[in-house]
């Protein structure tokens, strides 16, 4: 099986530790390796390396051969971004011309999962289905009424069916208000979508084909140059004539093929903020229930987060969920609560110009 | 008209700003000079430079010269802290020794004082009472129930005396409880304890003999040597056999002789907590009462005080009543009422052996 990682974000959410030169994916934020990494050796079991393809932005090329070193996976360098269709287009064809006959699992570089064990039985599952054709995309089951996220509905099916290990999908839907993503906990046909999907090269390429055909032809130009030094440039010239499309958009809610979901208990958490990454490493709390990397100093604090990530002491006094991050330039102290916010202060810095910031 | 400056104090209560090596009194806080710089200027008008004494540790001389470089004052330095007393009869016969034959003004170096005009006025008729004998007390008019300074009580004056503008006090009072505060506060007899007070040198001297004759018999040997190579030996010697005693307790709580004080409303505060810095410099207040130092980026945040003490940015997103002190080796984030229990975290790093952080 080959897998594709799209290690293409640059998020701004995990500021004044991400930065553009270092984005979320290239941050050891979980604890144990830097994330990309982490979705590297995940995968490993099923792939072998010289059947993973990472794709991602040239600027962040050299931090991930650096970080992937000695191994001998494949990396390859968007000369821009373009979202996610044509990334994946590019992973499909590059597999193919790795000799790739079957299935490719297409999975973002920058989730957290918990179990391997089952997120590796659910990707090994989608790649049986999807080898008889079709795109089989993992649903995450939900467990509370996420509005954050998008979710995909499976067909209804009747009592003795509900235990299949995976569905006709009936529909992809917006992330919905409180209200409805109550609604759809409890109704039990409805999964988070993880953006992880399971596809052969021949069907997503036929897909693209018959929905962004300007995207098709431009990875054929792709593929005739690939192993030659012309690779670059024409990689290039594509790519400054493509949309910016992601391929939920351009693909799956177009799509009249065959599409179905695995359920997949398996500990799956995007870690959009730094909120969300509290909650998940909540085995790491201290009595209190605070979340504490590096030096400091905690008296009479609750459900906080704090990270020193330069060596310096972090004193925190007689705080209630709060986050703290120490970085060599930079200190951001917030509402815990409030960490979807971190974007305005990166706006802020954008707008009053401070680059080096960033 | 002498001056003695009491800049021997070693507090930890604006850590991480204040360390072992800078104390307070050397610290710009207050936001224009350190204070004792600032203390020395207020006192100019009053007190010329070649009659201004300066009395503090001996591991901050350096430190208090180079600040005071260029200007005529007199700098003493005590070879261990002994509490107020012996500071306090070491600048009497320093000065007696420099030739003042009037009055001398006490006072402590890390008070901030809005109103210099009030201030002066008060110590000069302080200076012109204590002339004529006794020790006089600056009482200042107290603004709020406050627990935490001693009380000067007044003599009970009739409705014709409440306008004098000295009196002759009836007790030092400790510290009250809050029910207590609320009764001075209404009452007009009392008044806040400043620890500025002024006496002549043959007053001082005469109440040492007389409540701390072993006090007394050291300074007249310190005395004996001022001008000659002998001062500093002879003064750790003396020192060395020194009790640790304050002079409210060693002699204004058993003077018989006659002690005045002096109201005044002069913006006192003795700045003994980062709340209370915050408190007084309210004229500094962005729109949402926030007080800013240095580099900051404030999103959504009220009645807070942010100090970037280093040039590094912070950063601060959707708190209510933050104290965040960003400095080259530390940060602290507390609840601004919690400030007066920073020294918790003094302690915390005694304990555990950091004592370059202290």
């Amino acid at each position: 099986m080959f897998g594709v990682i799209m290690a293409g974000g640059s998020g701004t959410r995990f500021w004044p530790a991400s930065r553009k030169d270092r984005p979320k994916q290239f941050l050891n934020i979980t604890g144990k390796a830097p994330m990309l990494v982490e979705t590297c050796n995940r995968l490993s079991p099923l792939v072998p390396d010289q059947e993973m393809i990472i794709i991602l932005g040239k600027s962040h090329e050299q931090e991930a051969r650096g970080l992937l070193e000695g191994r001998k996976l494949h990396i390859l360098a968007e000369p821009m971004g373009r979202n996610t269709a044509p990334c994946i287009g590019l992973g499909a064809v590059y597999a193919e011309y790795l000799g790739c006959k079957g299935a490719i699992a297409f999975l973002p570089a920058d989730h957290f999962i918990r179990d391997q064990k089952s997120f590796l039985e659910a990707v090994r599952l989608a790649g049986t289905v999807a080898e008889k054709g079709g795109i089989v995309t993992l649903g995450i089951v939900p467990t509370r009424p996420e509005t954050g996220y998008g979710y995909i509905r499976r067909v209804e099916v009747n009592q003795s069916e509900k235990e299949n290990s995976f569905f006709p999908v009936s529909a992809f839907v917006e992330k919905p208000d409180f209200a409805t993503a109550k609604q759809y906990l409890t109704n039990g046909d409805y999964f988070w979508n993880a953006g992880i999907f399971v596809a052969t090269a021949q069907t997503i390429l036929e897909e693209i084909k018959a929905h962004m055909p300007r995207l098709y032809e431009g990875l054929q130009q792709v593929r005739d140059v690939m192993g030659t030094p012309d690779f670059p440039r024409v990689l290039k010239e594509v790519y400054e004539g493509l949309e910016s499309i992601s391929f939920d958009y351009g693909i799956m809610e177009k799509t009249r093929g065959d599409v179905y979901v695995v359920p997949c208990e398996c500990g799956w958490s995007d870690v959009g903020s730094w909120s969300s990454l509290y909650d998940l490493r909540s085995g790491e709390y201290d009595a209190s229930n605070n979340l504490v990397e590096g030096e400091a100093l905690i008296i009479d604090c609750r459900n906080s987060f704090i990270s020193s990530r330069n060596g310096r002491l972090v004193a925190v006094l007689g705080l209630e969920r709060c986050l703290v991050v120490d970085t060599q330039d930079s200190v951001l102290v917030a509402d815990l609560d409030r960490s979807q916010d971190i974007r305005k202060i990166v706006e802020a810095l954008q707008r009053s110009g401070k680059e080096r910031l960033l």
